[in-house]
């Protein structure tokens, strides 16, 4: 090592940096490997979403929070990747914490070509995602022999420099679908998928804040989905669409919505 | 109690059974409620296919594998069930540990019928399923801002009692997607996705033994995918697909394949 503490053109320039998935919000559903990584970092850069007992985890660790949230003031993903590589060359052990699972709707990529670019050392440790647990949470399965052989995760939320998606088409071609982050945009969901030729009957559920206290569900079909989502907090949400869900249904109180959770 | 050691018509009836997904392989990357679920356990109704650390968890436990083995002779489902049932007579805490996440893919639907049926208090457990685990090894995201930003899940393979399903239309329209149990059948696989229109140049990975140290990862284009199967061992695979999957191709030695692994 030079007197920087890092020598340039050699195998060890920096640190070894850990992008984790710390799954869906429940401190108890992060994977054994994470809770071992997390006791051993020295830093950790988590997003804004990490529950507090996760954090409490990397008992050793300097923790900052670079999390993105949704509609509001967010950090820059380029600021990120800066920040992670900057404790690459400072720590020997450094945890990049994502909700749910790194490399589905995690944005990895940029910070993977960073990292590889600076020829930083890294390892991805997969984490439960959200949809997982809220199909866990709701006893309704994604797949169903006979019924839903197909899953798709998407997410119709579109970044400021990104063009539109296909998203609607996908959904429309999946027996069931997990739709992450589209509860703020309930109207264009709804009609995206209308507009695809999906019948307003089908049936939707939505799960708040899956695996943690103050989780919701709530069901109904895809033609009320602004009235549903109007019902729900301002939590993170993923909504399931598909004939799957029906199971959801059956047990609704009113034709309209079944509202459980503490 | 009676004398039977349950009470018909009474909230008590049974134990409680929990739905456990073991995730994908390696034993560290169970969730640390499964763990301490495993611990707990009186009697584990196992897949075939979950590692014996895994199952070493289960210090106090009965293990029972009722492990469905693709493509070999297999325990009916419906054995399972009778199984569960009785598992949930006879002891307190029972867990059906289902390797991945028991929601996808793992027929969670005829368990979930079965112990609603009989009364039996149960609680489902996500896990970390082989996709994700795939896409962290290969260090490939399956999405990508500005490339892919929906991702199926599917299987081509079709139960006896099951008809056909439209899994290729499904991964025609996503970005990227995922296929489970899809190597087997790689010249049906192949030809069911080009003829949904995919060009033949489509970027695949195919990950086998996912997370656990005899991983192999092979990339190539879709229309060579039946060589690409015929390198893999008799271990599951999952078969990624999509413009994703063109980072793992562009470090490949040889156009048509390249082979990492241990």
């Amino acid at each position: 090592m030079g007197a920087l503490g890092f020598v340039r053109g050699t195998a060890r320039v920096s640190g070894k940096v850990y992008l984790v998935g710390a799954g869906p919000g429940a401190p108890d559903l992060l994977t054994i490997r994470a809770a071992r990584l997390l006791g051993q970092a020295d830093i950790v850069l988590h997003d804004a979403l990490v529950h507090p007992d996760t954090l409490a985890l990397a008992c050793g660790a300097i923790l900052v929070d670079v999390g993105k949230r949704s509609g509001g003031r967010s950090t820059d993903q380029r600021f990120i990747c800066r920040r992670l590589l900057a404790a690459a060359r400072r720590h020997d052990c450094v945890v990049r914490l994502k909700g749910g699972d790194p490399m589905l709707f995690g944005r990895a990529q940029e910070e993977i070509d960073a990292l590889r670019e600076a020829g930083v050392d890294f390892e991805i440790v997969p984490g439960v995602t959200a949809a997982l647990a809220a199909s866990a949470a709701t006893q309704v399965p994604l797949t169903h022999r006979g019924l839903s052989r197909s899953v798709s995760f998407v997410t119709p939320r579109v970044g400021r420099t990104e063009g539109t998606s296909d998203w609607a088409r996908t959904v429309a071609a999946s027996d069931t679908s997990a739709l992450y982050m589209a509860a703020r945009d309930a109207v264009t969901t709804r009609d995206g998928l209308l507009a695809q030729g999906m019948d307003p009957s089908t049936p939707v559920l939505l799960v708040e804040h899956a695996s943690l206290p103050d989780e919701r569900h709530l069901a109904g079909q895809l033609s009320h989905l602004p009235d549903l989502v109007a019902q729900l907090g301002d939590g993170p949400a993923v909504l399931l669409v598909g004939e799957a869900m029906r199971v959801a249904m059956r047990s609704a109180p009113s034709p309209r919505a079944r509202v459980s959770g503490t």
